[in-house]
């Protein structure tokens, strides 16, 4: 299940980019599950992790290989998240590095691994190093699609998006893809996401625009509040086309917004995409005391089970979302001067049920695919929007009957 | 659905606590939805209520009332919260409170109102004051039974426990009843309970031990991390037998230990009942720093969908319950260290899988109806014991089938 209609682009080739599938049979035989991503040399790379104290693995792996060199290959299989294995688990990743960077000619530390799937089994290195060859012999530009399902595990589709812009006189393009259905509250990115521009951005600065995109999209978006430990998300700029200096303010600004166009579609196809979603749900949450007040109260609300099945029952239950917003941990809520509004139907007016409120009303916004719920707590001028699904019966029997 | 056998004692008769109950079909006919309990003159009365900002009606009535009195009477209400309701919400409470003061020949301010079921909805008065007549024609001392079962709503049976205890040569009684089944993470108290006892106590170390016991019991228990806008307990000292000072410890402890028989076995019972209910499961986190970080901890693990839809799955993914522990808001949490049982059987050791360990023996363990997760964290001195259930899609149908 997900909702509403796929939307994948015809993706940019960004020049040098290579992508390569290969299958490994980890948990299925037959299906794509190994992916290869080349960068050319020259490259500036930044990075986003999951804040998960228990981090996997390859996570692990690639911070220790971030800090040697910039990398030049990323190494993602999925059907295995290779977390919680402890000390062999790190050699496991290790060993699948050094098998492609030996068969790509370069040192082992410029290779990434990423790794998605069941927690707490032993990698099967073996089955990935035999189908290495077959990654690296598929790489092309051109495979942003194929690379798109190679990422994917309880996913029901490929996530995509791209962006063009101009800057400085030249064309900048870039491509991203995502993969994530479960057990996403990301906390520094998605389950998986990887972006590439042909931009030139020196490392600092691409770290930086990163960071800001991954705040207004990957971090933004929850399904079950259970944040992975595997997320990850890797941002590449090639350098061959337009400069983007830290000093040429329009430039940045250009080029943040274009990313921002990129993630946050990515972003919201995760959320579409959630395990046994049914609905889409934007939450807002203005007049907040501060950024982090407005995060609060937004993922409470994204959070309570109770709103959750509500939105699933396409019912209009605002006492549900009253209720939650009162539970928030904000200091000093004063109910009284609360405002809702469910789409363009306000239900709450100060603290109370609004007086022009009609169930019929309610219900009408209820039954869409798509529902926006604002939440004004008349406290001051902070503002934040969430996105999120619903809880339904497809989510305990996606994650109850099989082992994920 | 519920888990195990109900466990309902032969109630304790509390001299002078006489309770009532009368139909008056607030949401379905013919149900026992009206309750009251009548306290003798001179009786010492404490209480916790909801922290949920939007508290309802009857609870910031309850609370005024109790500012100019000892209260006489407590009116409860299914059917309707009376939550979200605005001024003419806080109206109809007192409303009600007036009606049965009149009848019963005491002050408005000496009557305290409950409500519990749908929020958002008008308090239907004119039913309840309409069978006001028959609940205090209906008061007994032997009624606890009845108003048990007259104070549930999505509740599938009714709660009570018992205690009796010999303090300074007299016997000290203690009766007591509960509801809940969702929307419930109570803090302060659960949905509703009522504990009264014919000890002879001045409020003020009353009201020390009810918070204690509340904290070992209603504050430890969640179904669904929704904290209701309603919750309250009360806890009624009749002063018939025993008197109990505040500088007799070896009396005040053998109360405090008697009233947690009473207020745990009540907690229990709600998470037992809870909404889709198939497991009771207690989580303990040893070895934190503080009590609030053990909290922290043994919260995210029972509030995590993940970990919940495994329980109902009797899934020993023990990969979810780590990943949920590592991002429990715990400031430098050593993985390396943390060790965690299922049962008796030890799934992590020092942060990875635990090598004696195997799924046949972790899913012996998640077969049954009561499961103990156990994590330490290898941290401090401190510890904490919460209960909760498995999501199940009885939850989901409970929750987005009907309007509750």
């Amino acid at each position: 299940m997900a909702v509403g209609p796929s939307e994948l682009p015809v993706f940019n080739i960004i020049s040098g980019v290579r992508l390569g599938v290969a299958s490994a049979g980890i948990k299925k035989p037959g299906r794509k599950d190994v992916v290869v991503i080349e960068c050319p040399a020259g490259s500036t790379v930044a990075s986003v992790f999951t804040k998960n104290a228990f981090c996997a693995a390859p996570v692990q792996v690639a911070k220790k290989h971030l800090e040697k060199a910039t990398p030049r290959y990323f190494l993602v299989n999925t059907g295995n998240a290779n977390a919680g294995t402890g000390p062999s688990g790190v050699e496991n990743a290790a060993k699948c590095c050094a098998s492609l960077a030996e068969k790509a000619g370069v040192a082992d530390f410029e290779v990434l691994p990423f790794s998605t799937g069941v927690i707490g089994e032993p990698l099967p290195v073996d089955k990935i190093q035999a189908v290495l060859s077959d990654a690296i012999a598929d790489l092309a530009e051109d495979n942003w699609l194929s690379a798109a399902e190679g990422i994917l595990t309880t996913d029901t589709r490929p996530k995509g998006a791209v962006a063009t812009v101009e800057i400085n006189g030249q064309t900048v393009k870039i491509s991203g893809i995502s993969k994530g259905s479960g057990m996403i509250k990301p906390n520094m990115a998605t389950m998986l996401g990887y972006i590439a521009t042909d931009a030139k951005i020196d490392q600092a600065l691409l770290q930086q625009m990163l960071t800001t995109t991954t705040n207004r999209s990957f971090n933004r978006i929850t399904i079950d509040s259970d944040t992975s430990t595997n997320d990850a998300c890797m941002l590449v700029a090639t350098g061959v086309s337009a400069e983007i200096n830290a000093d040429d303010a329009a430039a940045v600004e250009a080029f943040q917004k274009a990313l921002d166009s990129v993630a946050q579609p990515l972003a919201h196809a995760i959320v579409k995409d959630g395990e046994g979603a049914t609905k889409f749900v934007e939450i807002s949450v203005t007049h907040a005391g501060s950024d982090e007040e407005a995060l609060e109260v937004a993922f409470t609300v994204a959070h309570s089970p109770l709103v959750k099945t509500a939105l699933f029952a396409s019912d209009a239950n605002w006492g549900r979302i009253l209720a939650a917003v009162g539970r928030a941990n904000v200091e000093q809520l004063d109910v009284d001067h609360i405002n809702i509004w469910l789409g363009d139907e306000q239900i709450v007016e100060n603290g109370g049920r609004c007086d022009a409120y009609t169930e019929q009303a309610g219900s009408a916004v209820m039954a869409k695919e798509n529902i926006t719920i604002r939440i004004d707590l008349a406290r001051g001028n902070a503002s934040e929007t969430v996105w999120t699904t619903d809880l339904s019966h497809d989510y305990v029997s996606i994650n109850a009957d099989y082992r994920s």
